[in-house]
């Protein structure tokens, strides 16, 4: 059995379960893309799960590995000054836990070409 | 000669320079990807130019379409209530004008596609 990791896509979240809809959207694809990962979505404020709830419900279903995926255009205050702290903080509480982050989702080069590409369509 | 068409980049805006980096790469790949386009980025808050200033810019310059791409992950209010009553604004001041209003950019499909391919890569 190969150890369980997790994917937490972190986003700033809204009174607003529209603007929620496509994180939403992308954990179902990730759920399809990578059955053997434990999706969840957390936001910093104005709605739940926060962050710290999240991890702690991964890491009770057993994940050894976690991936923070920061669902942001760019990397602003939020994701480079809020997420770390949130890690730093998962990380106490899990010290186990193996923890990545990934950059700013719309930073990707492919981000950036495909939101070219649908400008210009 | 064909009719010049404006392409405006609609985000919500930060004080933070890093933020709209992203935004501004994109403005960036669309001007090589269509260079007969006039592209401008614009802000609801925290930083410049306003939507409206953006819009009258590309007017003076001649164009005679304009689409609004909103740099947005997901419709929430921004993109929904507030884009909205700025366009309705820019339509009346420049009654010319043929606006056309894309989604969020983080909405289309291929968009969420792509974020989930990220994240489990």
């Amino acid at each position: 059995m190969t150890a369980m990791r997790g994917i937490v896509l972190f986003g700033h979240g809204s009174r607003d379960p529209a603007w929620r809809a496509p994180i939403e959207a992308v954990a179902e694809r990730i759920r399809l893309r990578a059955p053997d990962a434990v999706v969840a979505c957390a936001y910093l404020e104005l709605c739940q799960p926060t962050f710290e709830a999240a991890v702690s419900e991964l890491v009770d279903q057993g994940i050894v590995t976690l991936r923070v995926v920061p669902m942001f255009l760019g990397m602003g205050r939020h994701a480079r000054e809020d997420l770390p702290g949130l890690v730093q903080a998962a990380q106490q509480a899990h010290p186990q836990l193996h923890i990545e982050v990934l950059r700013a989702i719309g930073e990707h080069a492919q981000a950036l070409d495909l939101f070219a590409d649908l400008s210009v369509l």
